[in-house]
């Protein structure tokens, strides 16, 4: 591989998530909102702008649109595997976003669902089972063995 | 405040740092990477687009350019305290790029300097003093009086 590859990967995944809308959705459905209506009422988003980034987050694996009534049929938008794992993004995006451009909190806020704690983001050390901050991060070239071993795109099934 | 808040200052956020080379060239300060020719080196990019990115990474209060010979006089670029608060943004993008987006590892990691061990990401909770993953999350309407009690955007003073 060349050096080029991970660029070309963030521009893919500034396709997914690069727009305001997509974050705020991904970000919505990690609260637990599911069904258009209330992506509407929530966010505040017009319904095509809805409709057009929930296909979007369906087609790019992020979401999956799930049956949940028969008569009439209707549909609720469940995270995939891939779309769960956006959390960290999301959360990231939006905490900056509040703290340093300029903007106020968000009315909600995401907790630790035990305790109702506001949650934090931290790096965390495996081996010495301890989290910490930018300043101890340090960057090392990888072992030719370790690259190449991509992971495949999940195959969207649900993960709620 | 309105919902609408957090959609405009996501979009500030993107104009910042929502294309790939700014989140490259944060991401390579992050590991210590701050003068000119040593990003063209590391990145691989064109002379003139890093020029372009870096001044508006400077505009935006993400890095400050600072002297470092007087003859001739050179400058290199330094992470603020916003553009540190960046890393969990940049390290979580970079993450999921290589994982869900059909990239391949950088070829750099970021490691936990005193140990060397890649660093991982996590959620955590400071009344339990515990990291969690995504599952443990919920959302809960703030309470009115932490609403609107945003932050100062950063002087730009060097934090590194």
């Amino acid at each position: 591989m060349t050096a080029g590859d991970t660029p070309e990967a963030i521009d893919r995944t500034l396709r997914v998530i690069g727009d305001r809308w997509s974050i705020l959705i991904v970000r919505a459905a990690l609260r637990g909102i599911r069904r258009f209506d209330d992506f509407c009422d929530d966010l505040g988003i017009a319904r095509p702008i809805l409709t057009q980034r929930l296909r979007r987050l369906v087609s790019n694996g992020v979401m999956i649109k799930v049956p949940y009534q028969e008569h009439p049929l209707r549909h609720e938008y469940r995270l995939t595997d891939a779309g769960i794992a956006l959390s960290p993004v999301l959360v990231a995006l939006v905490r900056w976003s509040e703290e340093h451009a300029d903007g106020t909190p968000s009315p909600t806020a995401l907790v630790h669902a035990p305790c109702g704690t506001e949650l934090e983001q931290a790096f965390w050390c495996r081996r010495c089972r301890t989290t910490f901050g930018p300043a101890a991060i340090r960057g090392v070239e990888r072992a030719a063995g370790d690259v190449g071993s991509s992971k495949d795109v999940p195959d969207g099934s649900p993960a709620h």
